[in-house]
């Protein structure tokens, strides 16, 4: 019985392996599942057949057996207790892994989101300079509270984990704003995540989503 | 052996139970453990000693035996899973009570805290009244969305689970704003959830802690 997940059919990213089907390919390749994918457009995403899996209308989502399952963090945690590869051995480190996941998507995530979202909404605005400064702020705080914590270490917890993989999915929506190289340790770490073979083989397969599109 | 818990010594909310310890308070009354708490001032959050528990210097954090433990949500699921009262028994069920947990603070609290933080930040700001209407449609669509798929159900998927105990405590960020009123479903919902004995109990406790200051 092989996992289904869904992803966008045209990716308002063009294949930079930003959208959130990203760090659910990523945590199957390291459990070493196979997954399909069932491509939605953006119309069929707030039709009600996705809507019972969804109720946001979102991907991604995960469907195995008699389960069915939404929410990036949650597949990704699903899939960490329920396979080995994402989560330390030792008891107290597997629920310390669950502090990282949690922070990755409720206290870094939203002030990168919403830079994002200033700049494609906003950036014709008379406020956008200072807006984005002050946002750009909140951005450099938590990275420079995470770099102080992370040092020198490779990973932020031990060895790797489902609490990396999102943290690192998360810092790579900055590559390209110039933040994360003013924190080296921060852009290393990135730079170690996306090194993985399971990293690499999830984002040629979405990549090979974009491209389909393009030669179509 | 009894946990302890973090919280604001004073609270910016002045009681009204919507600082992220009020969640862990919950949490632990539903799951009947006791738990002792320590108050910290924002100097004391930004210390070593406590950014070593939290690497934001934030509350909450959770500390038993040697298990040291950040973010709320974090905390709650470990909670749910330890101990019973917070999950169903069904193992699909349990594993979807995940989605509503992170859903509830990676899909509906950012655009909720999004728009507390520009009336406590850009009040005076000439763009304030265009930009307070684009954030409020953005928590509408989410509103609406949650709305449509509770229905007339009195919880997320099933008995009260973590997932419920997550969302209402982050609807409740909205009263005040009106937003919830225009949703009577989602309004009666949180007044589910604020109704029972376990949130009271906790509710109490965190006002018990702004009364303290006021008389000192
Ligand atoms: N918290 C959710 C967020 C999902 C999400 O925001 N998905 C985006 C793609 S990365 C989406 O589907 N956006 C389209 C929309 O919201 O209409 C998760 O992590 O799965
Ligand atoms: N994702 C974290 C967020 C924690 C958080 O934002 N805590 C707030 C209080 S509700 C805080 O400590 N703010 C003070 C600060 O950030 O300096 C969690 O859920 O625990």
């Amino acid at each position: 019985m092989t996992a289904t997940i869904t992803a966008f059919a045209q990716s308002p990213d063009r294949g930079r392996g930003l959208a959130r089907d990203m760090r659910v390919r990523w945590a199957l390749e390291e459990v070493g599942q196979p997954y399909d994918v069932r491509l939605l457009s953006f119309k069929a995403m707030k039709q009600r057949a996705h809507l019972a899996l969804q109720p946001f209308g979102q991907i991604p989502t995960y469907e195995k057996g008699d389960l069915a399952l939404f929410d990036s963090g949650a597949i990704v945690l699903h899939l960490a207790q329920r396979h080995a590869g994402l989560l330390p051995d030792d008891a107290n480190a597997r629920v310390r892994a669950g502090a990282w996941m949690f922070a990755a998507v409720s206290t870094m995530e939203p002030p990168i989101v919403e830079r994002e979202m200033a700049r494609l909404l906003e950036s014709r605005e008379a406020w956008y300079a200072p807006r984005m400064a002050m946002l750009e702020q909140r951005v450099r705080t938590r990275l420079g509270q995470l770099s102080a914590h992370l040092g020198d270490a490779d990973w932020l917890d031990g060895g790797f984990s489902a609490g990396d993989l999102l943290l690192v999915s998360v810092l790579l929506r900055l590559k390209g704003s110039g933040l994360l190289e003013e924190y080296p340790n921060l852009a290393a770490y990135v730079a170690r995540g996306e090194a993985r073979p399971a990293y690499q083989r999830a984002f040629a397969a979405q990549l090979a989503v974009f491209e389909a599109t393009q030669a179509g």
